[in-house]
């Protein structure tokens, strides 16, 4: 686990887009975000306090988090300045980026005079057990999707968000970089080695109590030939007791497959469904959630009101319209 | 790749069991066995000639294989002794062991001395690539199990068989250790990190000639929890034009799954074809591979006549009557 909270280094993002990570975490955490530090140059603000190292670290912060992708893959000497005197000053850092910060002699000499630790979140750092497929206590919920990117993080968070909201029992389980750096641990399901995939989704999502909803961060897509088997190993291995199915309509293939089309919401039903009974008899789909960000608001409330006519199930964009209905599907369960 | 012919090492093999990646390669791949060797308490024999390293040399063994299983986990003083002799005689050393040669320091130091090779195919020696899902030409045939070992290689290793006796064009594609030993080249597919396993897959079985039939080796089960995600990945990375259903009808259980049943092979007639159409539209399921071993011949034949008649499909135990069926199948594709 990574300690909380955390300072969000932006560096010199060019942009608001390159800071998404440090956007991510203040918005769904923003009890872990303590402030900001942005270098000159950087064009990118989350709308809080622009902190120093000092100041952040008074204010209780223990992690500087890079929040923000780099340029050309390279950790630039500039960065390196802060990284080293943010180890200095007692933080630990942690990091998503590709190029791991454990590769950098400078940083780990720097982590290691201070005894502090460094956590590139891009790499698992369990060796995870292989899958028993034991029955687990509590309760599952998994979002698959016809495609990658058509918001399942988001989907689990809002979810969970609602969840806290009411007062009921919920974790959001990260099984991605992000969701990692957000929710401060999780299993960085990509990096895995594939015997141990679906062990380390059991392991992320324990036995709990019979009222504990697991709120599980999906990766890729039954229907993605890349990454399917990823998918798989979540299906299997999280045990889900719930499915929501995620969507974006407006796609004209799959993401990076020109040649292949999305399912139809209703294929994606069935065979996600057919796969995780295999691991659950009990599992239901409850749910469908839609990214309309490419539609107008009434082209996406027709969308979403005939999807529930067809698909007799409730329908929603969660960052548009609020997660309430998967809620109330998950309580009905 | 590892280089041919061999000289098969026994070792201290307790009994014949213990030496079956060696019998695998005997049996499948005679040309590459140029003969055994076997240290004193050998409980193991294949039935070729004992050579000495010198006499195996000189019949033209580049590779000593490891084609047993070592004890407790430990490449022993006495194996040591036989290894580095072999080294300094000039032959590389290949082993399917989960402790690794290139652990061992006085094995990488006389491998080094001599120029010679350590290969541990537990380990993936590539860095492949993210699958990018393009059509590639040739045909493609993949066995897909009702549960884990279930005879999935035996059955792509005997169509291969009948297939080149028949003067067709076939490569039997390997993606276990012992695959990857009998055949000297593959994936250890297992071994693969998450994100890069249907990358594997096309690597693997690349563009040919539109009569060639790569015969890959199937992994796991759609249905097996533990191990299903690894199983997706060849489903898709493989992009088969055929499918071949193997099942063992005597299993009270899934393998090392006391809490699950296998599927009906209709059930994994259905799903596995739905998900492999996902990635090659016009692939069908051809025929049924039954491992019959736990029934008496009566029985088998009575219960591969039933499933022929209630799948409409050819069923056969190709061990035990021949692969010339599913070969027949494959052929009218």
């Amino acid at each position: 686990m990574i300690e909380t909270p955390y300072l969000l280094f932006l560096g010199d993002a060019p942009d608001q887009l390159a800071a998404k990570v440090a956007q991510g975490i203040k918005d769904w955490r923003p009890e872990n975000a303590v402030g900001q530090f942005r270098m000159d140059g950087c064009n990118a603000d989350l709308g809080i306090a622009d902190l120093t190292l000092e100041e952040a670290k008074a204010a209780g912060a223990k992690t500087l988090v890079i929040g923000v992708a780099n340029r050309g893959g390279i950790i630039s000497a500039a960065w390196k300045e802060i990284l080293i005197a943010a180890l200095d000053a007692g933080y630990d850092i942690a990091s998503g980026l590709h190029n791991l910060l454990r590769d950098e002699a400078d940083l780990v000499a720097a982590a290691e005079r201070n005894g502090r630790q460094l956590h590139d979140v891009r790499i698992p750092s369990v060796q995870y057990p292989i899958a028993n497929g034991v029955k687990r206590s509590g309760k599952r919920c998994l979002a698959v999707g016809t495609d990658c990117s058509v918001g399942k993080m988001y989907t689990a968070l809002a979810m969970d968000a609602e969840m806290r909201e009411r007062g009921l029992k919920s974790t959001f389980r990260a099984t991605g970089q992000t969701g990692i750096l957000i929710t401060g641990g999780g299993v960085p399901l990509d990096a895995v080695i594939a015997d141990f995939m679906a062990g380390s989704i059991e392991y992320l999502t324990p036995d709990n109590d019979a009222d504990h909803w697991d709120l599980i961060e999906g990766q890729g897509s039954l229907y993605h030939v890349s990454y399917s088997g990823v998918t798989m190993a979540l299906v299997h291995g999280g045990q889900p007791d719930a499915l929501i199915l995620c969507h974006e309509p407006t796609r004209a293939h799959m993401r990076g497959l020109p040649d292949y089309q999305q399912p139809s919401l209703t294929e994606l039903r069935d065979t996600a469904l057919t796969l995780a009974r295999v691991g659950n008899p009990a599992c239901q789909v409850v749910g469908i959630s839609v990214n309309t960000q490419h539609m107008n608001e009434a082209d996406a409330k027709a969308y979403l009101a005939e999807l529930e006519r067809d698909m007799a199930l409730p329908a929603t964009d969660p960052f548009r319209f609020g997660a309430e209905k998967l809620v109330d599907a998950l309580q009905a369960v």
